[in-house]
């Protein structure tokens, strides 16, 4: 159980309606993760959090593959295991491989044990990386 | 000033010495950072860490360039000053822009952001995730 | 299971029989929650995290559910699960409304996220803040 | 130096630029700190971000003082110091006291002390706070 | 569920069975922990993480049993269960008492706590400390 | 600077000049370190932290000097500059090599790239390790 309900559609403000409405369309499905169902208590945080989420991961000067990539690399190094499990799943459907997956860990674990190297013998800044 | 000291080329074993030459003949150039003369006081680690990068971050199911976001990403989620700056230029030697920059750091953030929205209100993985 | 036995009351030594009396009757409960259940396998370490708790907690500068709207931010921050269930329950109990934990989390997150803006573009300090 | 440059008034893009116009209004200073001359490479990220904070740091349910409270635990917490020095003076700003800044700190340091105690033991949660 | 499939024997290919013959002969025990069949997916990740896990917490400057309490302190650092867990278990494996663990945690928890002491209020380092 | 004052020994309160004689009493020296000048500026947190510290870092089931690389261990985990600096002195102090200093962080890079393996991978916990 989360700290908070997770609504219902029957439970939603008109706001957060709304907003369920443009998840739904802007994913093709009628199906809404629970994220969004325990945001919908606080319309404004669920609205800022959609608009920001559909505006960060839309393609840009990267493309989506790579963006969700970079969310599971954050959501392993924080350990947050709903973030870690969505975005998986976000991942594969837009074409991350098994392979991929084993790289990418690989890369997140790599930079986690060299940024306590690092910080633990307090290397200071070479000239040439400022 | 690191915590152990920077060794120069003429403080290195012969077993630094030879890692440091891999190092120099792998990136075709003379210069070593300070993160390897540091870790040259460990032989035995210093050489395992060489080998672990070259290895894990060449080509493979995911390209470089994506390797080099990936590990900025996780450095600037634990606030690693020196592998920020020094993945930050070597993303840049491989081709990323300030545009990618700022949109590699805008998923970070928004990443950071809901990690702690799903974990502080607790929200229970959907099955679809599973 | 956790890692040491929970205790229960008969398996207490005198020591920390005298810390749960205490919990009891500050608390004005005779629920003693899981936490201090394992902290009683060292009787200091749970009378030194006990009188801590019970100083830092108290009415002072900052008001008690302030304090505890600030335990629940580092909690969701660091993803400690016990500790966020606790901590909210707490909070509720001093008065916390779902509008207000709604809030809160917003504030994390948000604070998130821009920790991780600021340090992964390393923005250097104003002078005007320092 | 930041990894981007700081955008003085004449380096702007008329996007960027509005934003600018909008902090100082709404602070009534002329000064905007080096956070966001740095999003200002990408305004697209300036202006959510800005717009996002103006919103999450509003009176609400929340006094802005607490917000800022909030603010300085987090920032603690992940070590931000640009973020630290920053909300800081934002606090002191809204009235926080050296004795109101030293119990928050005490929070923080007590939660996140806590958090590895309830972590590192496996404390299971108790059905009370479910 | 992992995000990948737990290999049985019967699923490896011979890369990573040779890594399993190694584990098993190590250690001197069928037993093969799901970590590695989670790794053995990139037969590639198994060996080196293998081959340095086994490196690293071998007899040293430092013995086994103190290697083993400081891989906890890290796990419970980053409330990673799987590794707080599984390393609880090893150290107990060569000699940890509860007594020990107790106090391990209480280091682990005074550490995180000063830690945020320290950044929170940006004491600077005693010229005596570099 | 700090976001407090350091405060020299003829700013001190009462209470907190009697933490300061026990600190000079029990470490046989002069000097006081800034994490204590800056502590005093709430003599009720100096003295709770000072007297925990005293008392977690004593001989016990574990030798100081183990507590001490724990601390390290911690610190270059979280990336407190001031703990890593301050702890490691004191673990030199108490008989450390630059070995043995090697080895510790050669545990604690790998405990954090295993801790993200195993959370990335959502590794489920074997029933031997419950």
């Amino acid at each position: 159980m989360s700290t908070v309900p997770l609504l219902s559609d029957e439970d939603l403000s008109p706001a957060a309606r709304a907003v369920f409405d443009d998840i739904r369309k802007t994913r093709n499905t009628d199906f809404v993760n629970n994220f969004w169902r325990a945001l919908a208590n606080d319309p404004v945080l669920l609205k800022r959090t959609w608009d920001s989420v559909k505006e960060v991961m839309a393609p840009g000067a990267l493309d989506p593959l790579v963006k969700e990539l970079i969310y599971v690399a954050v959501s392993a190094t924080n350990n947050c295991e709903y973030c870690i499990r969505s975005h998986t799943a976000s991942a594969r459907a837009k074409g991350m491989t098994d392979a991929m997956l084993m790289e990418l860990l690989a890369v997140v674990g790599m930079a986690n044990e060299t940024n306590r190297l690092a910080n633990g013998l307090q290397v200071p800044v070479d000239e040439a990386f400022r």
